[in-house]
């Protein structure tokens, strides 16, 4: 028995990074696509020479089945998501599906078969590229479009979610026919790029990640006065732009004060009236935190608000805080992470580096739902949704290795796990 | 002789504000749409009515004639302009036009005749609300554009200059027809509201100008690193938002510390990629500072340039200057600051209060050909291009009442003025 072999890895990689890619080496495989589509055909084609039966549901998720000893069991799921974001890289998304793809050739080859099915998944629309929505292909299968219209998405050229299914021959009754039975999964675990630095910082081959951090959006308006530029006295304006930039310094302060406790990021910022020559009225901005600690996060928009006050009676200025969207942090079932832990052991590794992952993924979803777990294996640099995005291949090895571990002792496994943390 | 009677002066502000006044209050009049060619066509008619022959330039400049003693000597000039920004006041420009109108109508009614000719001159385009350039009417009569095309200004729409002429039946050849013979004028005084707080602070009636301020613009890229908001660590980025952020902050703190030395505003400001996730790589802006002195123009420009370079040091991030344009101050002449200052004894009140203008006027285009003066009268709050704009009319009568006095002067003038500074 051969086992996992890296260079198949990398070929695949390859010939998957075909579909999308452009002039300058990025990929732009956005779901639903004829790039993605292709890529779909030419996956179930690989899935179906490794030995499994290819279904794709009604939203387009993608899955190949190796059958267990007992059919009737709960499956083992693994897998990631086939889209990227635009000018992304070879390997988001995409080192999940194809190392999952290896280990059951692996097996294919040595005559191995589990007590359990196991599934490969790749999911669609997890960038949210389309519709603007993460992890969508994941969200549908756990149901939480049910009672949504597929009318009701659209894309941001108004094209409605109900077209996209039509010219792939999908049913419109798609976000109900997507949704999974989940007593009929006992575990899902995806491997996919840090997309951070830790790892590469840390000179470390994979990790086991713990907890999904949590993610707190706030949409912040701060209305001064506009006024002319000129004729305005320095000591009598109320600009809601000076007003802002002292907000922003002030948050990235205190994220870089947390000492790696939480991130604090504003992405997006409007001026108004937005003239050269006229003073900003009004600043619209957001500002999002992460933290794999519910409490650091809560912790993090208090103080957010006690800034906002305080910049606000600096300047002049009324800052409020028009909208808050928060995802808790989730953590990983002690169950599964357990189990990853023995699968680093059984391969014959020192025990594992163990962090949050501080991106989304599906797992994130599916756990809500199923046992799920996570291997990061290491970005260079840190570098992620960009052509640059590569990986060291010997450590990416290491950690498709504790996949193919851990999937065979699910896969073999009787019991049933828990979805709690820990 | 009665003399200035202030209350027609705001009866034909009323009236004026009908043409283009919007359902809050405010005055949406901008250069060549039907709200603006009626009042031009009313405003000919009053000017008719006080013993002025009216007629309109190449380009929509309305002026109206009353006769001097010595046709063929060169005229007095006074007015200012009849568009509005949109959504602006009743004052802006038509205050300098109707205090113009009201003088000459006194003279009118008294049987008084002036040596020179007086022209009331209603410019076009002051805001530049329509093609983007202020003081366009200004700038055509002193012939800035005369090697251009109608062609070549166009609207926001794409709708050339060359279509708005042709609307009004003005000809092709407007850009040349327009240009003045500067020879034919003697002096040219704009009367204006403050549209700063200065006036209104110190409870002076009326100011004479000095100087126009310098404008100086800045277009500013800094470029930091696109990257992923949730996996890269607070110490590992290069936000060039948080680096604006800090310019921002320290070009403000350094014109508070000027104390009135010089103004600087951030008006716009764009951050790519824009996304609530993404970190931001690139953030766009323009500086503009303002400065009666060229030295303090310069030298401000010297201190952003230092800002720029120790921001961009501190977080990563490059910062340039990608073009600049500066358009110098002026000293208003000193021939002419003196006729108004006599004109101020002559009125009967006390020495005037003398101050830069911060905002840009037609008087400092036509000021390169034309011996210029300004004006000032208070704007309460330094509240203007907004609904609220008004002014005090005892203190905006005593104004109107020095450019009586002053034109007067200028009109029974023999000798010429120089256009040079003091």
């Amino acid at each position: 028995m051969k086992g996992i072999q890296i260079e198949r890895v990398q070929a695949m990689i390859e010939q998957l990074a075909d579909y999308g890619r452009n002039a300058d080496g990025s990929i732009t495989r956005p779901s639903y696509g004829p790039a993605y589509m292709a890529a779909q055909d030419w996956l179930a084609e690989v899935m179906g020479q490794a030995g499994m039966e290819v279904t794709r549901d009604a939203v387009g998720n993608l899955t190949g089945t190796y059958a267990g000893q007992e059919q009737a069991l709960p499956a083992v799921m693994t897998g990631s998501h086939l889209d990227t974001v635009p000018n992304g890289g070879r390997l988001d998304g995409a080192l999940g599906i194809v190392a999952a793809i290896e280990c059951v050739r692996s097996w294919q080859e040595a005559g191995w078969r589990p007590l359990r099915p196991v599934k490969v998944l790749a999911t669609i629309e997890e960038e949210g590229s389309v519709f603007g929505l993460g992890c969508f292909g994941a969200r549908a299968m756990a149901g939480e479009f049910a009672g949504s219209s597929p009318d009701d998405l659209q894309d941001k050229h108004g094209r409605r979610l109900s077209e996209f299914l039509s010219d792939q021959g999908l049913p419109p009754s798609a976000l109900v026919d997507a949704v999974i039975d989940s007593s009929r999964y006992h575990s899902f675990l995806e491997l996919h790029i840090e997309q951070g630095e830790e790892l590469d910082l840390k000179q470390k081959p994979f990790a086991l990640v713990t907890d999904i951090v949590g993610i707190d959006r706030h949409w912040i308006t701060l209305s001064g006065q506009a006024n002319h530029a000129g004729t305005t006295r320095m000591d009598r304006r109320r600009d809601a732009l000076v007003a802002a930039a002292c907000l922003i310094q002030q948050v990235y302060e205190a994220a870089i004060a947390s000492n790696g406790g939480y991130v604090a990021t504003i992405g997006t910022l409007t001026v108004s009236p937005g003239a050269t020559n006229v003073i900003p009225g009004v600043v619209k901005l957001r500002v999002e935190t992460r933290a794999a600690d519910n409490g650091r996060l809560e912790a993090a928009h208090t103080h957010l608000a006690a800034l906002l006050e305080a910049v606000g009676r600096r300047y002049g200025v009324k800052g409020v805080i028009s909208k808050r969207h928060t995802t808790p942090a989730m953590q990983l079932p002690e169950g599964v992470l357990q189990e990853l832990r023995l699968a680093v052991a059984a391969a014959g590794f020192p025990p594992a580096e163990e962090m949050p992952s501080w991106a989304g993924h599906d797992a994130k979803i599916l756990a809500e739902h199923i046992p799920s777990g996570m291997i990061f294996v290491p970005s260079i640099k840190g570098i992620s949704h960009a052509r640059e995005e590569e990986t060291y291949w010997e450590a990416a090895a290491q950690g498709i290795e504790v996949l193919n571990q851990a999937l065979k002792r699910l896969a073999c496994q009787r019991e049933t796990l828990g979805t709690g943390g820990k």
